[in-house]
C-alpha cells in the first residue's frame, strides 16, 4: 500500500493506493490558504488517520509551484500559503513516515507512466491547466535536474520578448497554452468578431471557458475555428521545442482542455510537423494522487 | 589509443588521442561535396593510414546535422553530401573497426564533459556557429533521444511564427543565436544607423563578421553595444528554455563568439536571471575531435 497527497490550491487529495495502482479509498481536505504549517498539520492527521486503518512504508506528496525534491523542500507558488516551506523534514518528525515531495506535474507524469503509458520509459508529458506544468520521465525515472526544478514547460520561452509571465520572463509557454490562455484567446475573439459563437457569447462573456471553442466548432462556428487554429499553433511551438532539444518516444498531453481528444489532435496535426508521437494522457484527474503515492520509488 | 573524425562542410579533421585526452597525431582532408561514399572512402583510408601507425579498438565519427547515432545513419545536413548515409554500416565493413557516428555537436559536448568540465556529470552545451547546435550530457553520457537526434537546441521555437528556419519551422533558436545571425543583426544596424561602427563599416557591410561588435564595443561604439544587447537577449532565451525543462547543473556555450568571453558573458548577465550557472567551454575547436574519438564509450 502506499499513501499519496495532491495538494492544490483548493484542497488536498489523498489517498491509499495499492500495487496494482488502485485507489483503495481517497479523501479530501480544503486546503488552508493563510499558513504553510497548517496544511502540513492536516496532512499529518490525514496520515494519522490512514495508518490506523493501512499499512503502507513512505509518504509521497506532490505540489504545484517550484518543489526542490532534492532538499524536501516547497519553495512556493501562487495558490498555495507554501514559502520556502521545509516539507519533508516537517512531516518525517511528526508521522515518523518516510516522506517524499514533487512538483505535482511530474508527479502527474510519473502516475501515468507507471499506469497509463506503459509502452514507453521515455516521454515528456505536458499538463494543460490553470497554467502548464510537465515532467519528464527517463529511462523510466522522473528527471528531477540539479535540484528538482527540471519540466516546468511551462516556462520555456516561445515568444520572444512576449506577454509578461509572474515568473518574471516574458513569453513563457503557459501564456498562450495553458486553459487559461485559451480561455483568453476565446475573450478576445468573441469581442471583436461577429461569427457565430462571438455573436451568441458577447453578452456572456464570463461563461467562456476552456470548452466554449470546443462547443461551436462543433457547431461549425468559424471564429471558434480561428481561435483554436491559433491556440494550437502556439501548443506545438512547445511541443516542437521540448522534441528538438530531448527527442522523447513521445509527447503526452494532459489535463482538461484533453477531453476533447479528437478535435484538439485534429488541430495540431495541422501544425505540428515532427517525428515525436503526441498523445492523450491515459490517467485523468487521479494521475497526480497515483503518481504521488508511489514517487518515492523514483526519486 | 583512439581514433576520431570530425567531418565538416570544409574539411574533415581527423586524430589520434590518448587515454589523457592528448591529440597525438592530426590531420584532415577537404570534404568532397559530392558523394557521401568518397567521404567514407576518404575516412577508411585514414583509418588504413592510421592503423599502421597505431593501435585503437574503434573508430569515432562526428557529422553536422541529423545524426542517427542508434541506426548508425547520417540522415543529412545542408552543407555535406550525406543523405540517408549507412556510415557505420560502410565503415565497418571496408575497415573491420567497430564505428560510432554521432552529431558534432553531440561529439564536442562529450569531448568538453571527458576533457573540460570535470565538475559535472549534467550540463547542455551550446554550440554558436554558422548554425546552434547542443549536447546533452546526463549522468556522464551523451543524451541522445529517441532515435540520436536529441540535442537540436538550434531548432527549439523562440519566437513564435517568427523568421523561417529550413528545416521548415518559423522561430527556431539558430535564426537568432547563431553567429550568423549576429552578424546579420549587425548588417541590419549598420544600414540603418549612423553611429561609430555603421560610419565606419557603411562601405564595407561585407567584411562584418561575428568579431565586429565586440571590436567596436571596445571602441564605445552605442550601436555596436545595442546589436549586442538585442543578441544576448535572444541568446538568453533559448537558456532560460533549456534550464526550465531540464534544469542541468550547468550551460556550457562553445563556439568561436565566446571568444570575447567576458564581454559575451557581461550582456548575457544583464537578461539572464536563472540560477543554472553559464559558463565558456574550456575546450576550443579540438572538442569535436576529442569527443568523436571516445564516442564509443558514451553511445
Amino acid at each position: 500500500m502506499y499513501l499519496g497527497f495532491d495538494i492544490g490550491g483548493t484542497s488536498v487529495k489523498y489517498g491509499i493506493v495499492d500495487e496494482n495502482f488502485n485507489i483503495i479509498e481517497k479523501s479530501s481536505f480544503a486546503t488552508n490558504q493563510h499558513s504553510d504549517i497548517a496544511v502540513l498539520d492536516d496532512i499529518c492527521n490525514a496520515v494519522e488517520y490512514m495508518k490506523g486503518k493501512y499499512s503502507f512504508d513512505y509518504i509521497g506528496i506532490g505540489a504545484p509551484g517550484f518543489v526542490d525534491s532534492k532538499k524536501g523542500y516547497i519553495e512556493g507558488s501562487a495558490n498555495t500559503p507554501f514559502k520556502h516551506t521545509a516539507v519533508v523534514d516537517y512531516v518525517e518528525k511528526k508521522t515518523g513516515f518516510k516522506t517524499y515531495v514533487a512538483n505535482d506535474a511530474n508527479c502527474a507524469a510519473y502516475g501515468e507512466y507507471i499506469y497509463g503509458q506503459t509502452d514507453t520509459e521515455n516521454f515528456v508529458m505536458i499538463t494543460i491547466g490553470t497554467g502548464v506544468g510537465g515532467g519528464i520521465i527517463l529511462n523510466g525515472k522522473l528527471f528531477t535536474g540539479s535540484t528538482g526544478l527540471a519540466g516546468e514547460i511551462g516556462h520555456i520561452v516561445i515568444r520572444h520578448e512576449g506577454l509578461a509571465c509572474p515568473c518574471g520572463k516574458r513569453g513563457c509557454y503557459e501564456q498562450y497554452a495553458s486553459a487559461t490562455a485559451l480561455v483568453r484567446l476565446t475573450k478576445e475573439k468573441v469581442k471583436k468578431s461577429d461569427g457565430l459563437m462571438s455573436s451568441e457569447m458577447k453578452n456572456k462573456i464570463d461563461s467562456i471557458d476552456g470548452r466554449t471553442v470546443f462547443d461551436y466548432i462543433r457547431k461549425g462556428a468559424t471564429d471558434a475555428k480561428e481561435v483554436l487554429d491559433k491556440y494550437a499553433k502556439y501548443l506545438v511551438d512547445g511541443i516542437e521545442s521540448i522534441c528538438s532539444l530531448l527527442q522523447p518516444d513521445a509527447i503526452i498531453l494532459a489535463g482538461g482542455i484533453t477531453n476533447d481528444k479528437e478535435l484538439l489532435m485534429e488541430y495540431i496535426s495541422k501544425y505540428y510537423k515532427g517525428s515525436t508521437p503526441v498523445k492523450i494522457a491515459k490517467l485523468k484527474s487521479d494521475a497526480g494522487l497515483i503518481g504521488a503515492a508511489f514517487i518515492g520509488k523514483s526519486l
